[in-house]
């Protein structure tokens, strides 16, 4: 089977006309997606996009396309023997690597084709992606890993540690994880753009659906902050968790006072309390508001940020993307660092088609990496999955396992079409 | 005068086939502007670009059209009055932004906007940019200045202290380097690519010519970057500075072992010894190779990664890109950090077009913010000046000073239009 093709599609959804999706950071966000199929020789497609919030998808798109003629050609049955190849190629072109290197748009983009191949194959194999790695060896599994930059915090034989740990112990966690789903979170409650009752209402409704974690959305005022988290614990009571995500808005300084104000509510964590970018900023925050714990991820751009996130202690849960890193590689590498330093992996979800990807990924983390569901949850987010051929299913606040074979990134050809921008 | 429109141009110079720029990561650079052009209902244009080294300049240039309808239509004197306006808008908008934030294709091409509106600003003006900077005052520069996430190291009050101290001196070193010119070092003498002979040769040339400093690539097998070395040394003495640049090809703990071997040279810096997004893994190269001092900026993508790298101790050396950082209001941004440090700002230059762009920057520097030479040194590598309108002229190993009005941006329509991308 040959990949003989990429077709890219620029994939956006009308969001901000409800606020849905609204922060602090981003008042009025389109969920997009650059999409990428492969086409192959053979009747099956391989899916992948990443997921941006409106303008600028089209640079994504371009970005696909420059990177698209480094996978056309390719033997896919090669590929899926060497399933580090196409990463490395992807990331290895010397002239392309300049506009990153492996971050923003070209890593974006990287991660729509990377998660394409691995949805092929995936299919190819007839198994579900989390099923389909957790039948892989330590070996084979160590093999996918780009452990480049990583060698002062994890070498190669500490991961294989790691998978040999707990290879004798995988059937039966995967038996539990078909049995009773992975624990999700929901985000849809608290929406910065949503009035106070509706944010009301929604807690409520969620609370009565068995709901036990909540996140909102603070940072554009504290005392407006401070009142809404009162009214979420009015509704969600003390013993449920309730997280809190300034998606970026504050400096250092800003984060540590804006969470003396607002520790009152106990927040479980305080996400993206500053720049994505601040390793050292995380780790003073960190410090200032323990035992508040700091989560950070969706915005992290790759590996080598996260690296050392984990070294510094400046994060307490490790949100990993499915789409901001380059792919389900790289995202092997975040999990098994995560592991290596004993800090849950929490992923970011929402958007378009994260929830389906990032089942995947969990289900895998805890049957093969970290054996553990303590403080473990899943991002849920209630937005745009009936236009995936498999959509997520989610109930008692769990997400359900996948069965399908792939990756769960395939979208109706319907809803793409109807979605491909510009609009008409 | 009104911004009426941006046309952009995909220039491409065919570097690769003699081996120029070559490198450990880089075996065959394509030296690559993504170009910009202000127009506005006056005579005067705008010029800006980034580089980039070939293939995904067109990824660059998709992320500059994202941006124009971001500056067409605005008032350029409101601009000129607001030196930040232009820098707020293509950083703020919350869906472009997503695609970084501040980083990647997205952050090339601000600055090769906010790079194009300075040029115009400063043509205006009449004067050359770095003079235009000079001629601010105190409080007007730092309004320029992007400090968001940087007080947790510099507060505005701080960075107008730095700014007031060399205030009244400023006249003295302007017409110092007016007569004396910058201090430059040399690159062109070691590529990887060239033969031994050709590298002997050209440094016995440069020597001749009164360079006193001279860097080297390293990073493609330690016995090879040593022979080299040896070779240089023998060319240039032992009081001659000699630079050594790895290109990111290390980890952490390769790095600190060929430094081990490599000491024996007498290197000043070791320059990109490793990924450019690893602070932590800087800061212990740096503690495990002094005396020799850590060099590194040409990759840093904005100025919280340089904040950091100064927090940590992490370079010797702070080597400031005119494009890879979001143009000229976060190189201010910079250039406080770095003197708030008391680190010497060396910029990273070549490419196409850099040495012109960044000569002004370091003559700010010097005249308004470090008031110091010391351990300072622009790079210079004698390639595509002649694409110029205004030509660098360096004579004697120094920057002589730029007179014409604007940011030594501009290059001849002849040189854009024969090096149009695709090529003919």
């Amino acid at each position: 089977m040959k990949i003989v093709g990429v077709d890219t599609i620029d994939v956006r959804f009308p969001t901000s006309r409800g606020l849905h999706g609204s922060d602090a950071m981003n008042p009025d966000p389109d969920y997009s997606a650059a999409y990428a199929i492969l086409r192959t020789d053979d009747d099956l497609t391989g899916h992948g996009f990443t997921f941006t919030i409106g303008r600028g998808n089209e640079v994504v798109v371009a970005a696909i396309e420059a990177l698209a003629p480094l996978v056309v050609g390719l033997d896919a049955e090669e590929a899926f023997a060497d399933p580090s190849l196409v990463w490395r190629r992807l990331t290895g072109d010397s002239q392309l690597r300049w506009i990153g290197p492996e971050k923003g748009a070209i890593h974006l983009a990287t991660a729509a084709l990377v998660n394409a191949v691995w949805d092929l194959h995936a299919k190819h194999a007839g198994k579900p992606l989390w099923k389909l790695l957790v039948d892989l060896t330590p070996e084979q599994l160590v093999d996918c890993v780009p452990l480049r930059y990583l060698d002062d915090a994890l070498t190669r034989d500490e991961a294989l540690d790691l998978l040999r740990a707990h290879e004798p112990t995988k059937a039966a966690r995967e038996a539990e994880l078909l049995a009773n789903g992975y624990p999700a979170y929901t985000t849809s409650v608290g929406w910065l753009g949503y009035p106070d009752e509706q944010v009301r209402e929604l807690a409520r409704a969620a609370h009565a659906d068995g709901w036990t974690h909540f996140k909102m959305k603070v940072g554009l005022d504290t005392p407006g902050d401070a009142r809404r988290a009162a009214l979420l614990r009015e509704e969600i009571g003390a013993d449920a968790r309730l997280m809190m995500d300034a998606n970026q808005v504050w400096s250092v300084p800003e984060a540590i006072e804006a969470m003396r104000v607002l520790a009152e509510f106990d927040p479980w964590w305080i996400e993206e309390p500053t720049s994505p970018d601040d390793v050292l900023g995380h780790a003073a925050i960190a410090r200032a508001v323990a035992p508040i714990r700091v989560a950070t991820g969706e915005h992290v751009q790759n590996r080598v940020v996260f690296k050392q996130l984990l070294q510094a202690d400046a994060i307490g849960f490790c949100q990993i993307d499915a789409c901001r890193l380059g792919g389900v590689n790289e995202v092997l590498a975040v999990l098994l660092l995560a592991a290596k330093f004993g800090v849950p992996v929490c992923p970011h979800a929402g958007g378009v088609g994260l929830c389906e990807l990032v089942q995947h990924l969990s289900a895998f983390d805890y049957v093969a990496v970290s054996a553990d569901l303590t403080d473990r949850v899943i991002e849920y987010v209630d937005h745009l999955h009936e236009h995936f051929v498999s959509p997520v299913v989610v109930q008692d606040g769990r997400y359900r396992l996948p069965l399908e074979p792939g990756y769960c990134a395939e979208m109706h050809a319907d809803s793409l079409e109807e979605h491909r921008f510009p609009w008409r």
